[in-house]
């Protein structure tokens, strides 16, 4: 019942000597061991193979050799990401064998930079909403949420200390925050989805999770950046995340507000009528009205603001835009494959499939030209400050489905960057988190803020050390 | 018992509306049904989607949308080559349900063409010189030659009536010889190999079979040019090789050789004393003997000279070299993998990739130094009048071997395009080809050249009508 192990945490161990790439891994696979006859979030497991790596990295660690913050740290893969020569099951039953004959571009960083890659976690058919078998492990008979169902799992249970996840419409953060750990997904382009299976190409990201905020900037920038085998990747630099972390932390219960301009006034938007709060679950209500009265009276936040934010009417139209291009885009995506093997579509996504094929051409040329100009006018509002927002719209519901997306899809669609922090629980223990809206490629000032939050909260001690589930 | 149907003929027959997709595919199934059980020439056939394609084909012909010279044509692809939602096997066992997400470019450039994917060919294990199942349809106690071994035993036997290879040392030419087709492998950089598994990936070549110049002039327009997915492929245009066969074949028999400085001296250089023909099978020398005579005296041929090249001594040196870069390349290719799965490589692989990984660091900068200063030196020297030599050192040997690739070898260390014409027959009925070797990124002048030897043999009754094999 300890507390989640940090990738900063482990990985201090480890460069330090105090602990073997093989110890932290039979770490983790005793906890697969233990939890995940009851979780299910994996389809794939290669004990023989991360054994191998993890021994190889002691070896390196033991000369000498140490490759930065993620040597040696287990880290869960998405089973729609490609790891070469393991299947990419994709969710689908006739691709459950389909072996990957090289690495994503997002994985083989991962590995370039030490990662151990310990499997393949379960993802819903397709990366869209028909739920999975895999288990919430706050409680089982909850959803973990999707479409990276596996990945919020097994971090959540500590089988991994860091995982890969993808989102459409909120398929990172929505599961992230239902079992309780941290998620960023960064701007379109950010990463490359290059050895990805695609829903909707347009909308498509790679997200990240992990237990602390910390941990999503180690994983942000080993996987950031321009890759060759995908043109359509930003070429712009990736920004020293941790660099302004540290420096935001700093910052925490000093003076240093009252003399420096930059950090004096730090600024909290709060949930968006736009956001339509009425259909919020009370639960969810009261956990950003508690967020937002800390935020402006703990002790450490005591010179933080959190002030409204009004967003142009045409934002009203996101969600409706979002699926429209997503269905489109799933259609083109999948129709041909649909009518030859109709039994491996579940009905959700056949029905996003069909509903895609009755868009009209003259819809999504509205969706598009929508995206582009919302994106341009937004692309700064939630610059230095991040916009708040909560990260679903209710505690994990019950397994029949993976829980409503509505919270995410508006940033999936601008293509801004999210990040998502566990700050709170229901009156049934589940986990709750906040949402914060970042400026496109402004992941470093949205990850300093976020770590700012993560840091007051902890201080004060709101933000508890969490036990692990189950 | 009918000469096999040419792309050329079969696609002028569609675009005038007297024979439907759907009527050559059938034609093309019937002889799969005929020969398959015997030539195993296919890892996977999909006749739905090919009946489905060719229906969808059909409707766009009667509706007068014609795609071109590929409109409805079957087309094999080798079991290498990712086609989408049909597995790519690459001849391994562990492999062999895993389903492609997407077409390789090359694919994808064809069935934009119009083309009709009719399945995927055999190929040897990771495509490289351990015997395949399949067998050489002139004489079933024969090799079909290898990697490519299922395209050249399908295009044969007119299952389909192009296909795909590939060729890293001679897996295309050599199982286009020994099978009685015609063969393309161009410059290296021209056809994307996005999509395809590695061998040795700078030695990695897309291949063409089909049943005559004219049709291999046909594929290599649809699918070479600039990948953004492979940006190691060559940016330079795409020659119009069927213009520069018409001229050159319109050329035959002419008095126009008189008047025109640029097709006057028609020059073809005998087997150079460094492919070492003491090597060769004499039915072989035989064969490039009579080849070189009809050459000079042959009616439509009388303004053709022979002569002899001498190459620079180092050539003497780019058989091994070639091998060298093979077998580093593919121990880096399939080294971490060979020793998860050893069971999954037969001897010959693994005999490679042991060997690759003793090569030294040093050695192998010999070989890629050696391979730049020889293809510069050479670029030109083959063009505009190509090197005449034979495509393989026998006939289609007993199939524990998939036959010898030192004539082709050298061809794919320099990056030279190459093109091999089934010229001849040895004693016992198997076919004799022979291959012409071009100037860098010249397949133009190439194919003009093979376009005018097939053209003067047809014309005096050298190149006869070829039956059906079987």
């Amino acid at each position: 019942m300890d507390e989640p192990l940090t990738i900063t945490a482990a990985g201090d161990l480890i460069r330090r000597g105090a602990l073997a790439p093989t110890q932290l891994l039979s770490q983790c696979l005793r906890r697969i061991d233990k939890y995940e006859e009851r979780v299910k979030a994996w389809a794939y497991l290669d004990r023989d193979r991360a054994w191998a790596d993890a021994e190889r990295l002691s070896a390196e660690q033991e000369a000498g050799h140490y490759r930065g913050p993620l040597h040696g740290i287990p880290i869960g893969v998405k089973d729609i990401i490609d790891v070469y020569d393991l299947p990419t099951g994709c969710g689908s039953a006739a691709w459950a064998n389909s072996y990957a004959r090289a690495d994503a571009t997002c994985v083989a960083r991962l590995r370039q930079a030490g990662a151990v890659i310990v499997g393949k976690t379960v993802t819903t058919a397709y990366a869209y909403l028909d739920p999975p078998v895999t288990r919430n492990p706050w409680d089982l008979d909850r959803t973990p949420g999707g479409s990276s169902s596996g990945s919020a799992a097994a971090v959540a249970c500590g089988m991994c200390l860091g995982a890969l996840a993808t989102q459409t419409g909120g398929s990172t953060i929505r599961p992230a925050s239902y079992c309780g750990v941290f998620s960023l997904k960064p701007s379109r382009g950010r990463i490359s989805t290059s050895g990805v299976l695609p829903l909707a190409p347009s909308l498509d990201h790679i997200g990240l999770m992990a237990n602390s905020v910390r941990d999503l900037a180690i994983l942000f920038q080993a996987t950031a950046g321009y890759d060759p085998d995908q043109l359509a990747t930003s070429r712009s630099a990736v920004p020293d995340c941790l660099h302004a972390i540290e420096r935001a932390v700093t910052a925490v219960g000093t003076d240093y507000s009252r003399h420096r301009d930059d950090v004096k006034f730090r600024r909290f938007f709060p949930t968006a009528s736009e956001m339509r709060p009425d259909t919020l679950h009370p639960e969810v209500v009261a956990f950003m009205e508690k967020v937002e009265r800390d935020l402006r009276s703990l002790a450490h936040a005591n010179y933080a603001r959190v002030d409204p934010v009004v967003l142009p009417p045409e934002f009203s139209q996101v969600r409706h835009r979002h699926w429209q291009l997503m269905a489109v885009e799933a259609a083109e995506t999948h129709g041909d494959r649909i009518r030859r093997r109709p039994d491996d579509y579940p009905p959700k996504i056949r029905e996003l499939i069909a509903d895609g094929l009755l868009v009209s051409r003259d819809e999504y040329s509205t969706a598009v030209q929508l995206r582009g100009d919302l994106s341009y006018r937004l692309r700064k509002t939630f610059w230095p400050e991040p916009l708040l927002v909560p990260a679903t719209t209710s505690p994990a519901p019950t397994p029949e489905t993976t829980g409503d997306p509505w919270c995410n899809s508006p940033w999936s669609f601008l293509g801004l960057p999210v990040v998502s922090l566990p700050l709170g629980w229901s009156s049934d223990g589940l986990p709750l988190a906040i949402q914060l809206v970042g400026g496109d490629h402004k992941e470093d000032y949205l990850l300093a803020w976020a770590a700012w939050v993560e840091e007051v909260f902890r201080l004060d001690n709101v933000l508890k050390p969490r036990p692990l589930p189950l």
